[in-house]
């Protein structure tokens, strides 16, 4: 595979500086449109060490227009990082519509040197690069353009590039110990190298190889690549071709609830509830402290029909927390921040640290709810977001955290009553707006939605909970006794 | 001071359960109007452990509209918080316009366990508390609602506090060891907080002691007096009353450059350059790598005329960089969540970690630049900036991180030959727009502002560079060379 690319190319110098000024112009032309054009893009390089990763990112800094251009270069995480799942640290760098970003040792940087250096199994390395290209796939599904740059070097040839490098005190710095070590395992480096691409190497996020034999010779084939990629991307009728999976039928996960098989009848008398409310928050709270102690997080996500008590539910759930411990996320219209981003960015934003809880009053499920059923996203969005969803929870869940999910259901008389105690109320009266009585217009297409939802994205991690709610007593209590359950379940594995 | 909140008030059950429902609609009215009112509010619980501080936040939390409030408690500092200055992660909590935030053991907790532990001195102590005074006389005069809650009880009272808590199982976690600790010196806490709530009890932040002993009373009082601060602020036809160091003027702080005093006949022959241009990139990059090793961050900033070159200047700096340790942040339009900040917020989201270098290009001084000459800011705003600005570069310079600031300056005659130069050339026209060509016809008013700039924002520890920019090898050379002396500085201290 990679034979081609160790031809010691290169690029007389002076085409070089004959050829750039014009390429600048496209470059700079091509951003200008892409600021209006209403999608990310993500550059990406890999590679030998010594192949002109770094350099690469420096000149298309230096070429373009930096306002709309970031370089995330990825080490060690920090701590604030290690207590989330490895792609938190990704999310929250992933550039807005029309902005560029250039990233250094990101998801491809870890499993290769592990599987170089045979700190892993192939198959553990098998299901990290699925992992990725199901990541890759979601974001190149919303529209984002993705460039995949591998930097080439031959063998020989990066033993003469780091000598070279050494042989230079302005460039010395540049070869770390690690180089060498890496060059001695070249052959497993390159190996894995090739089982990546090959496994990576998809239509919305294409893998480019680049000779790195020359510093002329590279730049200009990374910029001529952008440059067609940006060109193609943007004279293209369809900006967004549509997703291969979205009409594919996702499956379900494992044993999930069903609204009609809920009875809405049940309820408990005052001083019962009193004395189960009293004696789940208490060991609530037990169970939160040891959760702290071994930075085991919670995520907690209520959803509901409009009225159905999710505020007083997540009020008593709190009542149990350490105000240090816990943070609400009410998700309500997004910023313009938010928008520009894929639709699950805001909800990694607010990811919580080790042995901490957040709670969405309501969440990512919007997507499937809300926006399927007021045509808000598009049939191939909706659809393609049971995996997206899927998947997002699996990476919370595959770092420990603890995810509650909790469907409140009322039926359409009850709700029918709160909206009349609510305008009755004063202080209720700000939480009805004329939005909630014309939802009840729809809620036969909700039942649907919420049928589904449960159908597509319920699993053994990441179950939901579908909770009787005419009696506010009930789900209060049958609420928190769930979430005590799910975190004593996960402090005794 | 504290005697009158050490009386064991209560508020009978009944009349608590009276009050209640009443008070949370106002203070839920009141919320609805602050949404649209343009100013954040920050409310900071500090106090006796036992107090209720927690348990303040926890019913705040319950009885008012959750989208836009927030809690931040402050625990230990993570590494990305450790490696910036201390205040930057308060910096990235501050509510915008129309939220509120409820702030647990933020700015005045170490300093005051620092005193009452005898860790740090009184002038320390002072010396910090001054700090605090300006940093939220800063937010005060941006608008911001400033409410901070002592919550207090006496020695017995807390004593008796604690027993109580450890006494019931579901309570006893929230007693640690460190309580008892302080407990036995209450006398010195008392004494410096005695210390603490004179020297920063201000018009515009001030401070409101609770009896802590009762949960109905403490509720009560805290909620009333947010109840009493939101209703005068958002009935006050002044929104924000006139900052009392608008008229003042900001003091010299050292020598500092004229523009009509720079030479800008200054150049460098094309081989001088080259020869010098290499060294210097050379050098840096042996210094920036020295400071990586010692976690020392740089910041620099670029400001100067339309055209004067700072653009080519970064690029050279930044060729000698590696990717990985560098950021460039151009400063154009800010987004809606920087508008409804304090003007400062942007920049601190930026501020490097240790070891790395930002360069702003354009930064916090288009306050008294552009927004002054144009207009946008009022006399008031700009006036004030000055002092603000010293106060954050003070933040940085106190925490290690090495500040250049440079002002490339040309002359008028020099600009009109680049504009016309870059209208000429395809791939420079971009920069240009019709707004430089008008900024043109203010040059008298800018140079006026930047010869104020240069005369109330200079310090020993953050200089202004006036950089003779007409011929581009010079000032490139210029540059790169300062950046060089002040990092050898740095790294000899």
């Amino acid at each position: 595979m990679f034979e081609a690319y160790e031809q010691n190319r290169t690029l007389p110098k002076k085409d070089f500086k004959q050829q750039l000024p014009g390429l600048r112009v496209e470059l700079l032309q091509l951003q200008q449109r892409l600021n209006t054009a209403g999608f990310p893009v993500i550059v990406l390089f890999a590679g030998v060490d010594g192949a002109g990763k770094g350099e690469s990112v420096n000149f298309l800094n230096e070429w373009m227009d930096p306002r709309s251009i970031a370089t995330h270069p990825y080490d060690l995480p920090s701590d604030e990082e290690r207590e989330r799942p490895d792609f938190w640290r990704y999310w929250r760098d992933l550039p807005g519509h029309g902005e560029i970003a250039l990233l250094l040792s990101a998801w491809y940087s870890r499993p290769l040197l592990d599987r170089a250096m045979d700190v892993s199994s192939a198959q553990a390395f098998t299901e990290q690069l699925a992992h990725i290209r199901r990541f890759e796939r979601m974001l190149a599904d919303d529209g984002a353009l993705i460039l995949k740059f591998w930097m080439h070097l031959g063998r020989e040839q990066q033993a003469a590039r780091l000598k070279q490098l050494e042989a230079d005190p302005l460039t010395a710095w540049r070869v770390r110990d690690t180089d060498w070590q890496h060059w001695e395992r070249y052959a497993y480096f390159v190996e894995a190298a090739r089982v990546l691409i090959e496994a990576t190497d998809k239509p919305g996020a294409p893998w480019q190889i680049v000779e790195g034999y020359e510093q002329g010779w590279r730049s200009m084939m990374v910029a001529r690549t952008l440059r067609d990629a940006l060109q193609q991307r943007l004279d293209s009728k369809k900006p967004k071709k549509q997703p291969k999976n979205a009409s594919r039928k996702p499956v379900a996960q494992s044993r999930y609830p069903r609204l009609d098989a809920l009875d809405l009848s049940l309820r408990l008398k005052k001083r019962e509830y009193n004395d189960r409310l009293q004696a789940a928050q208490a060991r609530l709270n037990a169970l939160q402290r040891q959760a702290q102690n071994r930075k085991l997080s919670t995520v907690m996500v209520f959803e509901g029909w409009d009225a159905a008590g999710k505020g007083g539910a997540i009020r008593r759930v709190v009542q149990s927390l350490n105000a240090r411990d816990y943070r609400v996320i009410r998700i309500a219209a997004p910023s313009d921040e938010e928008l520009r981003h894929h639709y699950l960015w805001r909800f990694w934003r607010h990811v919580p640290r080790g042995g901490k809880v957040t709670i969405y009053d309501r969440s990512w499920y919007g997507r499937v709810l809300v926006e399927r059923v007021e045509g808000f996203a598009t049939r191939a969005a909706w659809q393609r977001a049971y995996a997206e969803i899927n998947e997002f929870e699996d990476e919370l869940t595959a770092n420990g955290t603890v995810l509650c999910k909790f469907w409140v259901h009322i039926d359409p008389k009850e709700q029918y009553r709160r909206f009349q105690d609510r305008e009755a109320t004063p202080h209720k009266q700000w939480k009805l707006t004329e939005e909630d009585w014309r939802n009840r217009d729809k809620w036969g297409d909700y039942v649907v939605a919420v049928d589904d939802l449960f159908r597509y994205t319920s699993s053994k991690q990441a179950p939901w909970t579908a909770v009787e709610g005419n009696d506010k007593r009930w789900s209060r209590v049958r609420i928190i006794e769930t979430v005590c359950t799910r975190l004593a379940e996960a402090l005794q594995d």
